[in-house]
């Protein structure tokens, strides 16, 4: 069989996530469900297409990966072309590759690269208010910068792991960490070896407190050492985080 | 009376364009009447709202330039998070600003930046969709760019008007008029005094057939003076336009 790799761009407001989940409770579709679907269309028979990881609801993806096996002889351009046919335009696949039989998305990823970003002014943008967090108030954003540093590295992330989702190793790498403003955004990124769930949405959460002024210089790093959930910040609303990259 | 100027920015694909028509056989509200709702409902009477100009439906601005008078006392900062307030997210007022009694949006405005987005590849981008003309076939980006170069300066743009909407004075002149690519955008941008109706989408669409191998060189320069609407391209699609901005 072909193993065949997809790199996918979507915008996530109207679908509960990547993946699809076993309690079918809610009407929203998942991303996954919906290219299954169409590729059960094209290559005439079940697929089960398996991605570098989840994404939660509402969150985007630039670069998302997935791969499938299929019977199917249908040219690679060809593929591109029907996927996209058969898919809402709010998913777009943007790369179609035949790739070694052992490839596979999840367990083959070396590294993610996620974003963040904040609309930091009271008004909000049309174009790329899908894809931002607006706060009307101003943040200390040297502050903010300044406060990120002690992520780098190696640590235990169990105090920006969801509370009702936890793993037993939350111990993490973050490979790189950068924060850059351009006009009115505050543009957060970070790449790591694997990220806990909502792990980059809590440490948002807890650094915008900071750039309030509402929680006070170190303690990004004071909670990341207490281990402790309850001292982070809240939870950064899904639609500012989108997944950039992801590296094999 | 205050006279107000709004700078507003809008997806135009729900819209049938800014002006609101006389006649009211079409369904979808136009940005006008859209604003001039907002403003009834917070100056507490009836505004009538004066843009720089009208734009089409399917249409977009950045920042669009449009002014009403109002007895209403309230405060500039609170006038733009009100209307924020009461129009829907595809609509946004960047500013508002009190300007001398005698500002008209329309008879006062010196040039009009305009944008056109050529999409040139097979597949489509799914934050970028709303905002440009996905055309698959590889075009000739150094040949356009050298065509375009004719229109600089004062001419008779008959060859360009839409053939419905005819102006008895069809001279214009173009101050500025650049074309660039940015990875696979296509980006036209062009400064003129005024625009005749659809002057820009059937400018583009002239274009398009000359970077498509289909019109051959010379052709932009030769339909210009011809003055003949039958010999230019078809209309470009609106939704690759957007108004970037208007000098007074």
């Amino acid at each position: 069989m072909r193993n065949i790799k997809l790199t996918i761009e979507y915008d996530g407001t109207n679908y509960v996530g990547f993946q699809t989940q076993r309690t079918k409770d809610c009407k929203s579709p998942t991303i996954q469900e919906t290219l299954e679907k169409a590729l059960k269309r094209i290559c005439k028979h079940k697929i089960n297409l398996v991605a570098s990881g989840r994404t939660d609801s509402g969150v985007h993806a630039l670069a998302q990966v997935a791969n499938f096996k299929t019977n199917s002889k249908m040219p690679l351009d060809k593929f591109r072309v029907a996927i996209n046919a058969n898919i809402p335009e709010d998913i777009s696949v943007t790369k179609v590759e035949e790739v070694a039989s052992d490839f596979h998305s999840r367990y083959g990823a070396k590294s993610k690269i996620y974003r963040y970003q904040i609309l930091n002014r009271p008004y909000r943008s049309v174009f790329e208010g899908k894809l931002c967090y607006m706060i009307p108030h101003k943040l200390d954003f040297d502050l903010m910068k300044q406060e990120i540093r002690c992520l780098r590295g190696k640590h235990d992330f169990k105090a920006f792991q969801a509370a009702d989702k936890k793993k037993k190793k939350s111990v993490r790498t973050i490979k790189s960490i950068k924060l850059t403003q351009k006009g009115d955004f505050i543009i957060f990124e970070i790449e790591a070896d694997g990220f806990l769930f909502k792990m980059v949405r809590n440490i948002m959460g807890t650094l915008i407190e900071i750039g309030r002024g509402r929680f006070k210089e170190g303690s990004l790093k004071r909670i990341l050492k207490s281990k402790n959930r309850k001292l982070a910040g809240p939870t950064a609303p899904a639609r500012g985080l989108t997944l950039i990259k992801v590296k094999y």
